[in-house]
């Protein structure tokens, strides 16, 4: 293999096989070919692009470096979803526990929190005990247990994809749609599913704002998942304004386990109820609306609700927190913030929110800082909203007056309120198949 | 600095500020900027490229990381040459001693052999004990006595230049006008020029085959010259066959000694002239003709090989090899190359021969391969010359019989016999100023 020759014929707009891709992964993984020569190559691939088939190739690349589940013996269909992230995006905690309650496996891998979105594992380390870093062994017997598992990527998982992500990060190759359509796929294929939900965000929260790119990145997964023979069905969604009420890790839980309750507000529940239904059309439910039937009695019920418990309690954390969610770590500081003046609501800005999270210490800024769960929003103001003068809008929940601060000045940014009506995309904007 | 930002500007086709080349090249040249950023800024280079004020703004950082020489003592102007390389491109070593005979200061820092082109440090090493690696102290003295040296780059001399070179010769970014002008000129301003002339190879044996981008990299270089002080002119010459008769190290020394006593092949004088013409125009000459019986006069009198003596011996060579070239090391083995059939030859492929020379172990595949002085090709046949079946074409120098059985075939695919009339590019094509 001559890596010189390969980085020449991206450049030059080529393709390379999946044989060639495979080869030079596992040659990357083992540290025969170096940072320095996968680094031209990946800005030559975002500069240059890679067709479907070579997209393919590149995926099959990143899971040969690593092992696939196998949950074949469980007899039932597994199926995931995966989001591109946003702000309150907490449909993950209230997804996976409803549709394994249905009788799915579930396995469902997360990731940590990333520039302004939040990270489920984040979200799920809020709990107190809840251990989200399971070994395959496992992972394995609890899905053989209770169905469902939420954990973070383990070190068998295409580890090459994280080896290149760290490496993307600090050469500028992140918003690649190849690239991060094979590293997401990569994951997602490696857990063996026989069905995936994507939940691919648009708007201002959303990581590519662009909505074309969106539906490119859509397309892109949807036809790995395809190739690789697993169906796979996108939802587009609003992240033009945080999803749900609250933006911050014990908050979303909270929030999470309210909705698991039938409690939830309903542009959470709308986003949750419509991927679970085509998780579980995915799983072989003949319409949307038995789906549907299936999902409101596992609500209504409580067994959503007692297969989280269940989820907690198999993974070492206080299983109270459903019945009794004050068991959360709770923030030092607490404040109103009410309406600066009275009118609409045209914008509430999800990036800025996000932001703020973050620099409240309620995210990184760098991979090793630790997360405060304390800390964030709850929002109640929503665009089109007639507010009075002085009417509170959002509470902030901080460590200190400082964290106070930043978060009033961050929600006077994202709030706008003025006169007229304000241009919202629809809460599910599309489905692709 | 933010080396990710950096990137991602090149990326999108946005610029860098001459004050961030600098200060990027120089965390570079400390270690402080890993390869792998540099690589992928780099790619981000070639594919998008980089204007006039930019590229002068990568010079300066490559110059600034070394010193430039001052020549100013010597109180003569000082005008070197470079040549983008060819097959059997021996002109340097006529026209360096041979310039300086006029009073011109020549302080001439080459490279060495690079793909299938031919260094001129490889072939004055070929000449017993000469030493091409003097210190920055020595090749001052050595310009006071004697006006010239022939030397190889320094450690002094834009060393950045080095690193970034041997991290682009293994990320496929060796080809791009940019990056390639400002290498190139990094070093010649760094020698204290008031002159420059560029010899740009067109043709299937140059380094760039497009005629065009050949014009746009001696417009680049030639602007980088103006901008920086340095008249610089460029002359695009014919490499669609090789430069005289003789391909390979000390052959190639042999045949320069021929020429500077008057005695070179017809192509080889005429292209050699007009470089030292312009480049005693750039030293003051009234006019190309006063500037011409001037360079006569050298070649007639003598002066001109006795200064190729004086350097010679000046470096610790033989200086007996002009008076007597057969002290050169000798090949073992010898051949005549026949005309395999009658007709007119069509051509005389120079990268096939350049090609052939290294694999004869006259150049180098790696870069600790010892070179081989004594192997190569004298071809006397030429384009457009009619030729019998059995004559003579050429001399095959080698060190064994799979030498010479490699070469066979080299000049058997090289040299095209048939019907019609060779299209061949004027030898001196444009003048560039």
């Amino acid at each position: 293999m001559f890596v010189p020759g390969l980085i020449e014929r991206k450049r030059d707009g080529g393709e390379l096989s999946a044989a060639e891709w495979r080869d030079l992964l596992a040659a990357y993984s083992d540290g025969q070919v170096p940072d320095y020569q996968m680094s031209a190559l990946l800005m030559a691939v975002f500069l240059k692009g890679a067709g479907r088939e070579e997209t393919a190739g590149l995926l099959d690349g990143m899971m040969g470096s690593g092992s696939r589940l196998d949950f074949s013996r469980l007899g039932k269909p597994v199926i995931d979803k995966h989001s591109t992230g946003g702000v309150g995006d907490k449909v993950s905690l209230v997804l996976a526990p409803l549709v394994a309650a249905c009788g799915v496996a579930v396995p469902m891998m997360s990731g940590r929190g990333l520039g302004h979105t939040g990270g489920t594992l984040d979200k799920l380390e809020s709990i107190p005990g809840f251990r989200t870093s399971l070994t395959l062994a496992e992972t394995m017997k609890q899905m053989e247990r209770i169905g469902c598992a939420l954990i973070g990527q383990t070190p068998e998982i295409a580890p090459v994809d994280k080896k290149l992500y760290a490496l993307r990060d600090v050469t500028a190759t992140v918003e690649c749609i190849p690239l991060i359509s094979a590293s997401i796929m990569s994951k997602k294929l490696s857990e063996g599913l026989t069905g995936l939900v994507l939940d691919v965000k648009l708007g201002s929260g959303a990581f590519i704002t662009d909505p074309e790119k969106s539906r490119l990145l859509a397309r892109t997964m949807i036809d790995l998942g395809k190739d690789r023979g697993c169906p796979t069905v996108a939802l587009l969604t609003a992240m033009d304004r945080p999803l749900g009420r609250s933006a911050g890790n014990a908050l979303e839980v909270e929030e999470s386990v309210n909705a698991l309750k039938g409690q939830g507000p309903d542009d959470l529940m709308e986003v949750t109820m419509a991927e679970a239904v085509e998780m579980l059309l995915l799983a072989g439910r003949k319409s949307p609306a038995e789906a549907r039937s299936e999902l409101d009695k596992a609500l209504k019920s409580g067994a959503a609700a007692r297969k989280f418990q269940e989820i907690i309690e198999a993974q070492d954390g206080n299983p109270a927190v459903v019945d009794d969610p004050a068991i959360l770590p709770q923030a030092q500081e607490v404040e109103v913030y009410k309406a600066p003046v009275a009118g609409t609501v045209l914008q509430v800005e999800p990036r800025t929110i996000g932001k703020a999270v973050v620099q409240m210490g309620g995210g990184r800024a760098k991979t090793d800082d630790v997360v405060d769960p304390t800390v964030g929003f709850v929002i109640s103001a929503r665009p089109g909203q007639r507010v009075a003068k002085g009417e509170p809008l959002a509470s902030i929940y901080a460590k200190d007056t400082a964290g106070i601060e930043l978060a009033r000045a961050a929600l006077g940014k994202a709030i706008r309120i003025g006169e007229g009506t304000p241009e919202m995309l629809p809460l599910i904007a599309d489905r692709m198949t």
